[in-house]
């Protein structure tokens, strides 16, 4: 299989180094073959070539089965008046492989139970899915300004087709789970929440009777993420909503050190990133944590590789290397820590 | 002084009853006269006149200086093929007063502390006031269907002007406060957040440098409200992401039971209400708590009406009925709880 790794920017290049040893790892163990590749995103892309997501980088995704992000961003090209931004090479990658979802499980590690901001009985057992929709809505709706500039825009919007084939996936997501997708929109104010709903109450109704299926508003939604975060399983949402309440949520393990994510298609190959961004900040300390990636890597294996056996190796690792109290900096919590190579060396 | 009750459906006009006995007794007390007078919105408005704003609720509101709402809505009214919905009457209300700042005090009661499913050292000192952007946004722009209705959109619009008097307010909300204005936005990708951050920033810059000012990305700012409460003081921010942000700020304190809030425009009358809903399903028990409605007139006093010793008066009244352990059932956790008149007794 071919693997394209994006390292990016900021502690990208530290923590997909440490993913790299353990795919090869599991290609020694398993007797696979994987062919690597690594190309330029974000700010360094924009860098050398003054473009966050070059041609080269996209025809290599193209040809890829899977492809593993690091992080893109930092203050080096934060000016608000730049022509281009590192964001802009995610954002135009998702469009061009079609990574119409987004999945982020949110299962808090048993080993970090008491680093979470929230008390122990609210986030113990947590196991939710959360399917953000990815390449529609506001973030890719018509947008400008207008009135000598004294008025901006953008469009959210929705078509029957983008709802559709977001919540097949988490109802299907959700029979190999507990059964259960909660469905979030705004759909008491917008049109096109009013659309989603419909939607995906047909859908869910034809084709997934046999699951639980509830609606939720998005304003609510944000309160039960905190008080009642276990009633959740699938949880199926818009562009935005999905930004704002995944990034919510992540804050129950009480660090984003451990969470990956995958965005997939229809078909071709899935991106996969821990969610945490590039940490300019401690940017080649040696402190990362590397975990996040590691996961993003079982992920990789396990959606765009089918090797299932093999993720769960992966998992199984990481779980153990944190029952054995080894931490790096960030989930540390003032007690002693390790390095990013030190971490991926217990995994591996 | 006129003030108008608005106390709509639900559990709506148990608690605005409550609130006119303060409202007497503060008369009373203080020697002041108030005229009161009742009218219909949401739900009650729909079957009483089809219409969940009717214009005779509308001129009362324009000829007075504070409005106190109940609550609207229910299941009666939650068709989605019905032609008018109870919330419709709350975006109309706003927008025809030109309410434009929705301000929500987050702080957390003392006595209560142990109720949040957050830690109590991270609820323990909370104290942010948010300030929503109310009639603008994607609320308001321009909405519909097109090609054969399989595509649903919503316009998110700003001005300059309408960021600029929420900017200013929070400003201003600070300077009487910890002197720190943090502005919600999602400018790394949003035309609009970038207009919003042009604005906001030259405002805060030109007239409010004696301030601590920070931008926060919207995604970022849905964790750090739970990861680090704290650090917040006046937090401002555009409609959609404050309907989203607040509920979710709404959880620290443990019950949405005490939290009140207040929109206001530059003249003319403001509306304050409970931030919990109509609670169909305890409505005509009894059980409901008074507590954010009478803490909704506190505000009233205070912003409306300037007076400032009756606001505070309440406030401390309502404190000292939860420190001697009063509790109605939403804030018992199984304790012995009293009914909604009683616990309005106690802070007469
Ligand atoms: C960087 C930004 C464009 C991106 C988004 O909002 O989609 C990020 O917040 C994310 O969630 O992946
Ligand atoms: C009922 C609805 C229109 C309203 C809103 O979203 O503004 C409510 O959620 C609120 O926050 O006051």
């Amino acid at each position: 299989a071919n693997i394209v790794l994006l390292p990016g920017d900021g502690i990208g290049p530290e923590i997909v180094a440490q993913a790299e040893r353990v795919i090869h790892a599991v290609a020694k163990k398993f007797g696979h073959t994987f062919h690597l590749e690594s190309h330029d995103i974000g700010g360094i892309a924009i860098d050398k070539y003054g473009d966050p997501l070059p041609a080269a980088t996209i025809a290599a995704c193209k040809k890829s089965q899977a492809i593993l992000l690091g992080a893109v961003g930092g203050p080096k090209w934060d000016d608000p008046t730049a022509k281009t931004r590192p964001e802009k090479g995610l954002l135009a990658i998702r469009k061009e492989l079609d990574l119409f979802a987004n999945l982020r499980p949110i299962n808090p590690s048993k080993h970090l139970l008491d680093s979470s901001p929230l008390k122990r009985e609210i986030v113990e057992g947590v196991d939710i899915l959360f399917l953000r929709e990815l390449t529609g809505g506001i973030y890719f709706g018509d947008s400008g300004r207008r009135e000598n500039d004294t008025v901006a825009y953008n469009e959210m919007v929705y078509s029957v087709p983008e709802v559709e084939r977001i919540v097949r996936l988490a109802g299907e997501a959700a029979r190999g789970r507990r059964g259960k997708v909660t469905s979030v929109d705004k759909a008491n104010v917008l049109e096109v929440s009013r659309l989603w709903r419909q939607v995906s109450d047909r859908i869910m109704k034809e084709e997934f009777s046999d699951l639980q299926y509830e609606v939720v508003l998005v304003d609510a939604m944000a309160m039960h993420l905190i008080s009642r975060p276990k009633d959740f399983d699938v949880v199926v949402t818009g562009n935005m909503f999905g930004d704002i309440l995944t990034d919510e949520a992540s804050m129950l393990p009480g660090s984003l050190g451990l969470l990956p994510s995958a965005s997939v298609g229809s078909s071709g190959p899935g991106l996969y990133e821990p969610i945490h961004g590039s940490a300019p900040d401690i940017a080649g300390t040696g402190k990362a944590n590397p975990l996040a990636t590691i996961l993003a890597t079982a992920m990789l294996f396990r959606h765009s590789l089918k090797l299932e056996e093999e993720a769960a190796l992966i998992e199984q690792a990481v779980d153990t290397v944190l029952g054995a109290g080894h931490r790096t900096a960030d989930i540390a919590y003032g007690q002693p820590s390790i390095g990013t190579v030190e971490m991926a060396d217990h995994v591996l």
